[in-house]
């Protein structure tokens, strides 16, 4: 089969063999999109070699001990715990400390004509949300898990700083819970597509006159400088959520944490049921955050594109489009 | 009056006025203890100037407006609120953006014959207190705050890296609270001091083996590498409590916080009401931690042996010691 590969610092279309993992799922992928983990991975982040992609929709074609799967269309739980654990037994393969991650850690991934993931992991999709919508179940959970980690109300005063894929999601999901939220950003351009509503987008440079003023700040940048301003917009005793997952070799000045009290809570991924309800009920609709479309024979333009200054979400469909 | 002035990169024992604050409350201070931060005042930390101090136990001198407090025996929290914002008007002057903080912003301090505070921040010592315990009410409050900010029940499996004063007091504190733990530092004669009990003492370099294992980490050491270790011994979705608030050139490495989606709660001041609780029914007496007491005329030198490698609590004592 057709896959993108990363391996000895490369980026190329291979041609690997379809996975054949016992007691596992095999779906056959419709569409995958490209995350800003995928783009670091390929820049060297978490030593991650195989075949990458971990955002998709597909459809079941083999499902040895749950036939029931077979032919249905799917999105998938990234994290394939170990089963024996007390985090596994706990329902948190999540946080499984020997986890294997779709096209992250030690598994093969989305961004090929054919994955293999534990029938645990996968859920139906309904048939009143697209392929573009259900590729987005994955980065939409991990947007939503905020809710569940920091309680967010109606007069919650809350900051989404960064406006990429991930803080537009975030925002719009937090936007769902609270009267008002500021999105602040780079790029105008950005910003604009944020979506309008109850989100006021804010650029970049005008934020400063947010000093310590939000109760709950979602830090999605990406950058190293976003930290800082959280702590700059943020009220003693309020909480920061981390979303970035950079390596950067920046220097937080975590003596504001302690002085000022402030909650720092790391969120990385998210439940698919929820997401995939906030999708069903149209709550939500991140199809226009879609830039582009490539076949997957052309993952590596794609991926070229992904990294382009002001991109938004690229895909990858083995086939034609179907939903639109 | 005399008292322990750092001004212009200079500590020294100065003669200075009696203070004279409107609607304040004059105390006569019988005891002070030095704190790290006075340590780290005199380092340029802050870059307060005036008299350094604000752990004390004194007698109250002159009370307008609140006279039934003349000739208690008092200790005060140290943070004092504009008393207008938001955050005062909630009941907490402690995030007041325009505090000032005894011995620390922008308020003479405690290392002197004679401090102001406003009669709001004065709670009286219960008789059975005594000097020696009640000038630890401000550090144990700080130390309790943390069972105010994260659940420890009987089974949580917490640790404290630091066998410095403030290390300890969180150890005794938390270990009220739970059936054991682990204290984690670099002396052994610190640690043989801590305390026997459910603390358990465990050398720095015997720390690796605890991987990712405890619900909740709390940093007191102080040092930079603090918060590397905690994040190695914290188990997914643990909560780490920072205490240290040094500045450092650190690197924390913030993506980990991400992925295992650690809780890092900043704590700095508490409430006294909790710690003189302590303290009165017992359960907490920090006095063996006391190491050496000086005239405050000998300050100078007081603060050179609280800075020295090992030291615990020093004192200064105005007039002879009462308690003991």
């Amino acid at each position: 089969m057709k896959a993108l590969k990363f391996e000895n610092g490369r980026l190329f279309l291979a041609e690997a063999k379809i996975p054949q993992i016992a007691d596992e799922v095999l779906v056959k992928v419709t569409t995958s999109g490209i995350c800003n983990t995928d783009l670091e991975i390929v820049r060297g982040y978490a030593g991650f070699e195989g075949i990458i992609g971990h955002e998709f929709v597909g459809v079941v074609e083999k499902a040895p001990g749950a036939e029931k799967l077979i032919g249905k269309r799917v999105v998938g739980e990234i994290n394939a715990g170990c089963g024996k654990c007390d985090r596994c037994r706990g329902n948190d393969a999540r946080h499984c400390l020997n986890r294997t991650v779709l096209g992250i850690i030690g598994r093969d991934g989305a961004h090929a004509e054919f994955l293999s993931l534990p029938a645990e992991n996968l859920l139906v999709v309904p048939n009143s949300i697209t392929d573009e919508q259900a590729v987005f179940v994955e980065p939409l959970a991990a947007a939503n898990a905020i809710t569940e980690q920091v309680e967010i109300a109606q007069n919650t005063r809350v900051a989404v700083i960064g406006d990429g894929k991930l803080g537009i999601l975030c925002a719009r999901v937090l936007a769902l819970k609270c009267e008002r939220l500021v999105l602040i950003g780079k790029h105008r351009a950005k910003l604009d597509r944020a979506g309008a509503g109850n989100i006021e987008p804010v650029l970049l440079t005008d934020a400063k006159k947010f000093r310590r003023k939000f109760d709950v700040v979602v830090e999605a940048s990406g950058s190293e400088s976003g930290f800082g301003l959280a702590l700059d917009i943020i009220r003693p005793r309020g909480k920061l959520v981390l979303k970035s997952t950079f390596k950067a070799d920046a220097k937080p000045e975590m003596w504001r944490v302690v002085v000022d009290e402030i909650t720092v809570v790391g969120s990385r991924c998210g439940r698919f049921e929820p997401a995939i309800k906030l999708l069903e009920d149209r709550s939500i609709d991140p199809s226009d955050l879609i830039d582009s479309e490539y076949d997957l024979s052309h993952g590596v333009a794609a991926m070229e594109a992904a990294a382009a200054k002001g991109a938004m979400k690229v895909l990858l469909r083995n086939g034609p489009a179907i939903n639109r």
